[in-house]
């Protein structure tokens, strides 16, 4: 027998089975974000930042979460009160604040990226590490960078903790996916192309004592434990190090990438 | 009825049973390693340096690893062969390539490390993330710091996490433990004290430019979420902000910290 009436706020709610959410909880597998061109953004930050990106396709939020962030709710095309049970199931940190949204990929092909004659590039070549990429790609953004291009066998830019990482940076640069080939699109389009490498021939306080960064720059970083592949650092315009005036062995990669990404800035201001 | 004869080599191997082994891991407490002045080093670069430095009182190993790196073993004063669940026992990582020794902690005082009249020196004021505070102590010491300060309610240096993320710079500067009013010391000592603040007064790029970064200088860094406390802003020479060229919001600690020790160790070069 139905029971006909009006509906208690809880039943209207998404629940971890709703189907809706049960198809946006796929998205944290990146098989389900290939093919169907989405992601998954949570966090009121990260909401902000995919809104005003016009990134957002659709908005979860507990009830509460909703009404705190009612800027937000008010600009989202589709608005779904959740379950913390549903919510919980859609986010991969502890305290995600009540808000998940699914936003459309937004990454450009390199052609569109270059069309903008961007004169800072950031390259993340093989890091498969998406806490790095992600630090990466906002250390990027900060230090003006147009572009972030995921090189070769890198992270997906659209995991979980990659999109944490950048901080809303992800949607405020060009992101592009292409092979370790886009070296050579890169210095035909007249870019100098700096590989990062602890034994480079070139230090960056040299260079950006020269002069030589001044000009169009692609940064290459690789991962922490392997560096860049041998191709990319022998196809690089040079090879740069950032020199270690004490007893440490290296930097950690957000550091290394702070460093030559400022250097960069310094000298383009 | 005791079986007397040779013991088989298993038999002489300590298991986390084993009295040392036990009390080797109550190093992980820091309640423990405050007592007894002592920490865990684990893997084989850490422990390098660990011996470099002349802190390691006992060095534990499976047979492989000691036997992989037997230069290693040669030099510690006392070593022991542990079976894998010893090993596990000891070490927070997952892969921690089998070695892990007892270290003692050499953090010296204030007034001992300031008596070598370092040109810089990183405060790392009520950071309680160990991974920040261990980035930051290998970024100070790759920029050729001379101490890095846990001021205030800082996280212990000789956690677990701080000394993996310090990759080995924990016993390449001096580590000091001081209350927060050590800004007042160090502005005694002759140092500019530059406390970071997203909406600091100053920035970076202008200070390098105008020949300030020059003079011996501490840098202040506090918590991602917090920032600095609001005493110690007030109490610095300056409040300095990284500028941002592009949409982010902030930097991350790490890459914040790599900019601003940097722009110091190139005036100061």
């Amino acid at each position: 027998m139905l029971v006909v009436g009006r509906r208690r706020r809880e039943e209207i709610m998404f629940t971890p089975r709703t189907p809706r959410i049960v198809a946006a909880r796929r998205l944290q597998r990146r098989r389900d974000r290939d093919q169907s061109r989405r992601f998954l953004a949570e966090g009121p930050q990260a909401v902000r930042e995919a809104l005003a990106a016009g990134a957002v396709i659709e908005l979860f939020g507990t009830p509460a979460a909703l009404d705190r962030h009612a800027e937000l709710t008010a600009q989202a095309p589709e608005v779904s009160p959740v379950t913390d049970e549903a919510l919980a199931a859609l986010t991969e940190t502890v305290s995600p604040q009540g808000l998940v949204a699914v936003c459309e990929q937004g990454d450009v092909s390199i052609g569109e990226a270059l069309a903008k004659n961007p004169r800072l590039i950031a390259v993340v070549a093989e890091i498969r590490d998406p806490g790095n990429a992600g630090t990466v790609l906002r250390t990027a953004d900060a230090a003006g960078a147009g572009a972030v291009i995921f090189a070769g066998d890198a992270v997906d830019p659209y995991n979980g903790k990659c999109v944490r990482s950048s901080a809303g940076s992800l949607f405020h640069v060009d992101v592009v996916r292409a092979p370790l080939s886009v070296v050579d699109l890169l210095q035909d389009n007249g870019l100098q192309v700096l590989a990062t490498s602890g034994a480079g021939e070139d230090d960056v306080d040299s260079l950006l004592d020269g002069g030589q960064l001044a000009a169009r720059t692609a940064w290459l970083f690789g991962s922490e434990a392997h560096g860049l592949p041998h191709e990319v650092l022998k196809a690089a315009d040079r090879r740069v190090r950032v020199p270690i005036y004490g007893g440490a062995e290296s930097l950690n990669l957000a550091a290394a990438a702070a460093v030559c990404l400022y250097a960069s800035a310094r000298a383009q201001r």
